[in-house]
């Protein structure tokens, strides 16, 4: 009987350690991939779309899909960036709203939320789904669905 | 020195064993995905909006993200169907074309494509964006974004 309850609380443990750890390294994600949210809202309230490009992945494979377009590779996405907001009016004054994360597998990451630009004359806004993907410079985007209310 | 090239060439069928059994469970998923959207579209096609509801995982997780709006939830997404699409005219004729791929762990893959209705009066289109989750009762959408031109 004592053997059983030992065997049965040991096993309690190691789940209950297990979970825990899964837990932490949720947590762990979560607060990583915000501070990149954080530092793309505050890079892009600062004018500087190079440092808002930071939190995509610096890859060919990079997708940004948006209305009916489909942008290719980092370097393409940045450029279309650059373009649409050629000035500071267009850019206006970005936040994100209503975050939620999900994990997909330990290394990869769903977020959907809010976006919204207030700008002198008008205040577009929407939606995005972002894949994140951790990689070897840390947790970043290498899929972007953004839709417009 | 016949021990060194042994070693070599044993590495080397492992590896290409490791490289094609991963190909070909990312091809049968590829397929099984396939499977599930060419079901959809002949579900739609057939004015049986259940039927096209298959694709989705039936959880409350199951997400749906469109312009400004998100719709939580399987039978939330489907009623949102029924009340959007209530007539054949409505639904038209649906094509889906430019699928692409990527497993993003061994049960999960994000998938992007274009969708066109083709109605009387109208040709509505754009793109969307899958996250596919392989359940116990097949590859099913756990997230769509769908954004049109």
């Amino acid at each position: 009987m004592k053997r059983i309850l030992l065997c049965f609380v040991a096993t309690l443990l190691i789940v209950t350690n297990a979970s825990s750890k899964w837990q932490t390294a949720s947590e762990k994600s979560s607060s990583a991939i915000r501070a990149v949210l954080d530092a793309q809202r505050d890079a892009w309230n600062k004018g500087d779309i190079e440092g808002f490009m930071d939190g995509y992945d610096r890859s060919d494979n990079t997708v940004f899909v948006s209305g009916d377009n489909v942008t290719r590779g980092w370097k393409t996405v940045l450029e279309r960036y650059k373009k649409n907001y050629d000035t500071p009016e267009k850019m206006g004054k970005l936040t994100f709203s209503d975050l939620e994360m999900n994990m997909l597998s330990k290394d990869t990451a769903v977020v959907i939320g809010k976006w919204l630009l207030k700008r002198s004359n008008d205040e577009p806004h929407g939606r995005f789904t972002l894949i994140f993907k951790k990689t070897g410079h840390g947790w970043r985007i290498i899929h972007d669905h953004t839709s417009s209310a």
